[in-house]
Order: structure tokens, then sequence, then C-alpha cells
């Protein structure tokens, strides 16, 4: 067996179907094995949406992969695999280099600073990667693209592999495909640890009278996904969740809470948090933007972070035992009579959901950021998509309620704008995948929110939308620059302004065939809710290869210096920290 | 004075009057001071295309600068920075950072991956810059700032100044600033040294029968270029040029004989050079692309090798001697009696051009490659700017004769497709810069040759162009896809297709205002031939801001499969050379 093909089979036993990137020559010979091995080669417009969309890819199917050239290409994706470092999304970013003689000789040679030195890329990727391989020798290269792939899985981050053109047909022994790599990770929790950490921690939750719990990034990962999940169910205890958090559980349980943000969070739902005398905080990830400036500490009340291999408790941290044995046995104990109903909590939640009706509404007022995320959230459906871009449109629509089964893809801590594009790329594939393995019983939108400055910095990949006929639903608000920056500094100065696109051309642009793609411009609140009533506008339609859902594009023009109430509070918090 | 004051007066002494970037709330404090300083903020649509104008910018005004924030736009500009480290352009790339205090307390911010580490994103840039500082101290800033500037200047590559917000507003001694940087180095050249090159060389020269001067990317670097020039002229020595030094010489020159790339030379051009005695080799910087995979060496003929601090000849390096001061000498006593004046130069050269009046022949041939591009070269004009991106663009352009004054901004070595683009905006502001300059007397066009799989990788990047109303005249070969790959695998391959986009539209999108933009679908010699034989369509025009020149956009429809011989022969040359 090629060792091209030995690397495209692991990569498929992955569940991964689609790869993402950008031809290059140093690669192009490895190419030819995608379509054998089973996996569809997208075709990235650039190598950066490239990144983004495995991204967004992953964040769906659970891992995703990229491949790139030497040089000019890798970096050019460098700033999404970051992203993907920060956010801990596993994807295989795959390099093709030149020839192990030519690097051996260190040729000048393009795509490289023309040193000789090859290893320099491979040490850049290395600062935010878990692993960077790049592989020399026919007789270790399947081990070492084994052992690379494990650590992307376990490790929830970007590897990087990189390959040398003349390995791509050198003959390796393809016997390890025989075994599946094995993600199972020996549990770290000895029992009688285990028994210790469920009786103590038992014991302050029985003696509480208001505990909460609070899921943080961590608690969504795959080494704890369903634990978390179980727990919030089964425990009943009044549950938070921070903005990293958004998408873990199913925000219409009874017990769901809210968004928790420190001081930038609705005050009903501080008051909640402030008032608790437990807080049960699983898998912390503190970033700036989700604790308002890191105000989020409160000594007076007792706290028990749960982590991947520690719990940490007010004096003391359990070690050598991690949250997920923990918490599947405290939701068995919690659910055998100890699950607290509170039937209060649809009328105490701080994010509730605006009626579903709209269309009587006769109202000409203009959009307002303020008005419309939660009008939005109203609209999104079971298990949408909702690739939003760090700005107005993450913190505006996570704030909102989603329906079960909804998931945004938002960059909370590495907050790189554009990323929602490229991300709902990915995400689409994914979701035409899975409707197809499905037989087309699971039927996902993907629905991108960004806005103007955001857009533009990625625009060319709604090319690949039309391309592919991803059917993506698009709102770009329109209102004129960086309305994040203005609200820092320099509320009306130039710097944060930029040139006004006609987004609805884009279709045309990118010569969409004909009823591909409708576009909208929508000034008013009458106007959106029209469109979002109608019921030909935005269903969650079977993929039909030969009638695919049309690209939608809805430019949302608001005001240029309007922004959520939630996002004012937030800079000013951050401010106030410093 | 405050610190960010005293960086950018420092910017301003070098020559730079416009600096590109993207804001970010790391970098928005700063910005505020970069119009008071006599600075013009550019602002790219993304990082990447920011990084591109900057190197385009430098390569017009002898440096550029660029500002990004952490992570995020440090990274998605890293690609262009390595492509100006690669090409020798010296470029200040200036990178917001959060507080000292916020870094020393390791937060985990946005833009980070939250591991409290600010020090990974510079490290990554220090591969691909001469030197990195990320200033820290109130105290020692602006000797940093000036030191770091001085490194830029002198390696003319990029360097990277970390400035933290809070360091922004420090208070500074100004007083550095009434001395300007000295960018005059010691002279390498100790007399005695000097004196034994000079007779050695001149001996060689006088014994030859038939020397050649062959210049490479070296020899057009500030530290040699005038040196360079004076010594083809006055020696009147057979002149050739590597595709790198393209743009350092009059190519109207009796003595220019043509571009010579090894084995992919134009036959007459390799046997001038082939049946040589003595090569003077200027500024040597050998790559695959332009040696043909490194096929160069000709050890029968006798080669002496100019570089910056070191002549090589055949058995000895003559140390401690550097090119410019060798050469200046050498200029002088060779004009005094030694030129040699070649009279059949304008007959023999290989790369003659096509004659200039085409008005008259009615051709519906469709376009191809062989013959566009010397078409296009008789329609440039003297000091024209030709930003082409690599692949059929500027493979072909480049084989062509430029008039006097021309230079063409290409990546032989880098090579990062998209990078013509993006650097055709900072070329045409500096030539905006120079128009003003010099009251109106200079006038140069910027000329954008692409490709469309090379344009859609940086496409927004045309809407700078219509917000800063930049007049750029685009060229682009729409053929369906990265020829350049097919040539080398994968010829009818799915994977080298692109989405073909209708670029006529690309002023409407940007909403370029009535008048200021034209563009034109051309498929015939016929066709391009009254385009450019049409005086309106490019005449070096005055800036006029109240009307400037138009954006014109010509897509050129040519066949998928079609490549300049000059690119066949290349990619053959190197393909055997493995």
């Amino acid at each position: 067996m090629h060792l091209a093909e030995y690397l495209f089979r692991r990569i498929h036993e992955l569940g991964i179907r689609s790869i993402f990137g950008v031809p290059g020559d140093y690669n192009l010979a490895s190419l030819d094995y995608i379509a054998p091995c089973g996996l569809n080669w997208v075709g990235n417009v650039n190598e950066l949406n490239g990144g983004y969309a495995a991204d967004g890819y992953a964040r769906i199917k659970g891992i995703g992969a990229v491949m790139t050239t030497l040089g000019v290409g890798e970096l050019s994706a460098i700033n999404a695999l970051a992203g993907s470092c920060a956010e801990l999304v596993p994807v295989i970013h795959i390099v093709g280099y030149p020839s192990t003689a030519i690097q051996e000789k260190r040729l000048p040679m393009h795509h490289t600073l023309g040193d000789g030195e090859f290893g320099r890329f491979a040490k850049m990727s290395a600062e935010i990667s878990s692993a960077v391989v790049v592989l020399k020798e026919q007789s270790d290269a399947t081990r070492l693209i084994d052992e690379t792939i494990l650590q992307c899985c376990r490790s929830s981050k970007p590897v990087y592999i990189g390959f040398p053109v003349n390995l791509v047909k050198a003959d390796v022994d393809p016997s390890p495909l025989e075994c599946p790599l094995s993600l199972e990770q020996p549990s770290p929790n000895p029992m009688a640890v285990e028994d210790y950490a469920v009786d103590l921690i038992l014991g302050r939750i029985r003696a509480a009278q208001n505990p909460v719990v609070i899921l943080d990034g961590l608690a969504g990962k795959p080494h704890s996904l369903n634990t978390t999940r179980l727990f919030v169910q089964n425990s009943g205890i009044p549950c938070f969740i921070t903005p990293l958090a958004k998408g873990i559980i199913d925000e219409t349980l009874i017990n769901f809470r809210g968004l928790y943000s420190g001081k930038s969070s609705e005050p009903t739902v501080l008051e909640q948090v402030q008032s608790s005398d437990l807080i049960l905080e699983i898998g912390p990830r503190p970033t700036d933007f989700t604790t308002a400036g890191f105000q989020t500490e409160m000594p007076h009340i007792e706290t028990i972070k749960f982590e991947r291999h520690i719990i940490q408790m007010q004096f003391q941290g359990i070690l050598g035992v991690g949250m997920n044995g923990v918490l599947e046995r405290l939701s068995n104990i919690l659910n055998q009579g100890e699950a607290r109903s509170v039937s209060t909590a649809s009328t105490t939640s701080a994010t509730s959901t605006p009626p579903r009706s709209h269309s009587g509404t006769p109202d000409s007022q203009p959009l307002t950021q303020d008005w419309i995320w939660p009008r939005m959230a109203s609209w999104l459906q079971e298990d949408d998509i909702v690739s939003a871009d760090i700005g107005t449109a993450a913190l505006g629509s996570v704030w909102t309620r989603y329906p079960r089964g909804a998931v945004p893809l938002v960059q909370f801590l590495w907050s790189s704008i554009g990323y929602a594009v490229g991300a709902a790329v990915g995400a689409a594939i994914a979701a035409r995948e899975d409707e197809k393995e499905s037989q087309g019983t699971r039927r996902r939108r993907t629905i991108l929110l960004t806005g103007d400055g955001s857009l533009q910095m990625t625009a060319q990949e709604v090319s690949t939308m039309v391309r592919r006929n991803l059917g993506v639903i698009m709102f770009v608000v329109c209102n004129e620059g960086y309305t994040i920056e203005r609200l820092i500094n320099g509320m009306d100065e130039e710097y944060n302004d930029i040139q006004p696109w006609d987004y609805k051309l884009l279709p045309a642009l990118f010569q969409a065939a004909p009823n591909t793609a409708r576009t909208y411009a929508v000034r008013t609140r009458a106007e959106l809710n029209m469109l979002l009533d109608d019921p030909s506008f935005g269903p969650a339609s079977h993929y039909d290869e030969n009638n695919p859902p049309p690209l939608r594009i809805v430019e949302l023009y608001m005001d240029k210096y309007d922004a959520p109430e939630c996002l004012h509070k937030l800079v000013d918090e951050i401010a106030k920290s410093r």
C-alpha cells in the first residue's frame, strides 16, 4: 500500500469524509489518493478559509482535516489552526513538502526562505499544535502518522503532518489498519479516590440550600460531553452556561437558567448565581470576554471545579480523579430520589424567548441590535448550526435561547473575525454528510450570522457555498464597519469604517446557477418579521442533489453606533477591570 | 512625547507616508497617532492583504509598514511577512499587544491560546524576521524601536515590534529623534583587499574573449543597485538578467541580452551564456524556478560571483571585500576606454518586442499565452509598475522586454499566489505619493497581471482599490483554474479547477462610484489589440483627487490547458532535475 493511501484510510476511519484546503505543487501527488479512499476534496478559495472550514467541520463531526502546501499555504492557514488550538478543536493539518532528497541538499526551493532551512514552518506550527511531525523515512512513517492522529484526538487540538512528495508512493505495510486507532484512554479514576470524591461532593450538594451548576467551555469536549449532559438532567440543579458552553445542553430543560458571564450577565442571572451557596463549575475555561474581565471569583460562595484530571474544592484539589467518572456516579445517585424539580424555571429564565408570531405587527421601526437577536432566536429550529462571527453577531445571538440541539460555532477565545464564513462552509458539508448517512432523517440548517467587516475578510468563501450548493442561510449585519472596535476606541474614527459593499451581488459574481440563490435587503422590523414568518424562506429541506436548497443572503441594515446592551456592558466591565 | 508618537515619527523619517493593516482592539489606541504624525492609514480588508500591500509599497518606496493585532491579526499576515523575508523586502510589522500588566498576570485573554503564553506569536515571527522585539518598559522602548528599525533597513527583511497598549501613551524622551537613524554601514572594504580584488578581476575581464554579466536577485538590493547599474552601463559587457533581477536595469541598453534562467532560457540566450569564457555573476540568489531546477552550474566557464561581503572566484573567496566598492571602481576604470559597444544588441536579443501597432490586423484568433505576453509588453510604458502573480501571468510576462524604468513586483522565490493583488494596492499608493511629492512630474501606472485562481485568493482587496481610487489596470487570465498546477500534476483533475466568477461585477459589488471603473471581456487577439491601441484606455494620467483615474478590469479568456512555452520548459526541466 502507498503511504498516501495509508494516511487517508486512517483519516476515513475517524469518520472524516471531506478534506479541505488548496492544491499546491508539493501536495498535488497526494491529492490523487483522496477520492479512491472514499473521501471528498472540497477545494477552498484560499487556505485561511480552508482552515476555518476544517474547524467548522470538526465541531460538527468530531474531527477535521485540511491540506496545504509548504510555506505559503500552511502559513496562510496558520491563523485558523491557532484558532482550533485555542478553542480545542481537533484538526489534522497535512502539509505537502518537497522530497527528502531536496531537503537534505538544503536547496533554495520556491515556497521557502531560500536558506535551506526546511524546518522553520513546522517550528512555527509547533507553537499552536499538540503534535508536529515531518515524515522522513518510509520505515517509521505509518507509526508516526498513527501517533500524531491519536494525539489530535486525545488533546482535541490541531496536529501537523509534513508529507514529502517522494513518500507519497512509498510502499508501507498496511496491516496496522486492521486495528482501528484506540481513542479510549485508560480511566484516570482509581476507585478509592473516586469514592472519596463522590462522597465529599454529594455531602456538599445535600448540605446546600441553593446549589447551582455553571458549565464552561471544557464541559463540551468529547471526553465529558455526555456525562455533563446526564448530570445536568438527572440532578435537576439550576444550571447556567457561560458563552463558551453554548450548545452543550438543551436550553429547554426545566432547570436551565440562562447565560452567565460575570458582571455582564443579565441582572436576574447575576443575582441567582450570587445568592447561591454552592457552585458546581464544570469544565472551567475562563476568558476575558466570557467573564467580563475575569470578575467571576466569588470567594464567599463555596465552589467545586470539575476539571479533566482534577477536582478542585475550597482548600484542596482531589488529584488523580477526573470529572467524567465522578459526574457519572453523581448523576446515577442524584437520579434515585435527589433530583430537584424547579417548576419556576421557565419564568425565571433571563433569556426568555419572544413570542413566536410577529406577522400581525405592523412595525416600520428600524432594526436594532437589541431587538434583532431575540427575534432571530425565535426563528431558529431544532438542530440548527449557527455560525456566528465575533462582534455584534456572536455577542448578540449567544444571549438568546436556543432550541434543542442547536449549536453555535463561535470563537469566544480566539475571536478571529471572518471565521464564521469558513466555518459555515465546513459545517454545512458536515451536516449534509450526516443527512446522507442517516438516509435523510437528520436534517440540519446551517445559518451564518456575520457583520460586514467580518464577511469582507473571507468573502470569497461564499463562492464555495455556491460551487458546492451548500444552501447556507446568511445574515449580514450592514452597519458600516467594526462596531465592536468603535465601542473600545475611536467611535467616529475613519479607521473603524469600511467600504460598503452590495452583498446582494455575491451570487451573481460567483455565477450561481439560476434559482440557486436568493438575496434580501431588510431595513425594518416589519420586513424582517415578514421574511422570517414566510414558510418558504428557511425550511430545513431535504437535500436533493438535483434540487439543492438555495443560498440565501439577507442584508440587515442597522445603525453604525448601535450595539447590543450586553456588548456595551461587556466592554464597560472589561475596561473597569483593567 | 508619547511612545506611539515617537514610533510613527521614526517611521515618517524613513520616507514612509502610508501604513497598511487592519484595526484591532490591541492596536486601536496607537492608530490615533498615525494621522497627527503625517501618515496615512490605508485600512486593508484583511491582514494578509495588508501585509502584501506593505511589501508592494516597500518595493517602490524602499521600506513599508503594516499594523495588526496580537494573534489573529499577526498570524493572518504572517504569510505575507514570510514572503518579504524570502524576497528581501524591508517591512516593519507593528503588532498591538495587551498591557504589560495583563501579560505579567498571564491572563487567558481573547486572541491568545488561553494559556498565559504571550510570547508564542513573536517566536513564530522570529523564524521569518531579522529582528523581533516586544516592548516591555518605558525606559528602553525608544532605543529598542531604533535598533529594530535599523535592523529592518540593514537586513532588508521584515522586523516585528510588539507594542503593548499601556505603553502607547508612555512619556519618552524625544531627543533621539533629533538625530536621524544612520542607515550607512561602515564600508567593509579595506583598501588593500579592494585593490587586490579589482586588479585580479580586471585582469580576468581583459583576458576574456566573450565575458558576460548575469544579474541575479541580490543585485537590486539598495546596497548594490546603483553600482550594479553603473557597472552594466559603463562596462558595456553583454548583460543577462535572471527573472529575480527583472527591473534592475534598463532593458533598452545596447548591451542588454535578455533573460537567463538555465535550461529554460531561450535557445539563443542559452547559447550566448554557454559560449562565453567569463561569467560575472552579480548578486547570486539561485532558486529552483529561476534556474530551472538548479541546472546553471557551468564548471567549464570561469565564473566570478559578486556577493555582498565576499567575491568568489574559481578556487578562492576574497573575504572582507564587498561587491559595492569593487563594482564602483571597476565601472570607473572600464569607462575610461574599455567599454565594449555591442551594436548588434537589439537584433540578437532573445526577447524582442513585437511591432507596436496592431490596429490594422483583423485577427479573430483566440488569445494564447505565447501571443499575449509579448503583446502586453509592447503596450507597457516607461516607469510602469507591473504586479504579476506567480503562475502564467508572472512566468509569461517576465520573459518580455520591459521599457526603461518599468519594474515588476513578482515573488519568484516565495511564490504565494494572490500576492500581486495586495502588492498592487501598496504600489499604487506609493506611486501616488511619489507623484504628489514630485508635483506631478513623475507619473506611474500600476498594472496588475493575475490569474483567476490567484485573484480569488485575495479578491476583496480590489475593494481598497475602489475605496482609495487607485486607478489600477487589472488583467485577469480567465482559464478555469490552476494551470501551472495542471502542468505539474492532474491536468484534468477537478482539484485544479475553480469556480468561474464574473469579475466584471467586482466594481458594482464594491460600490464603485459612477465613472470610476470600467470592465472588459476579451476573447480574441483583435479585441485585445483594439483595447490596447485605444489611447483612452490606459494613459498614465495625472492624479487628480476630484477626477481620479478609473479602475480597469480586463478579463482575458484563454484555454485552460494553454501555458507559455517558457513555463512548459521550466516544468519539464525541473522534473528532469529531480
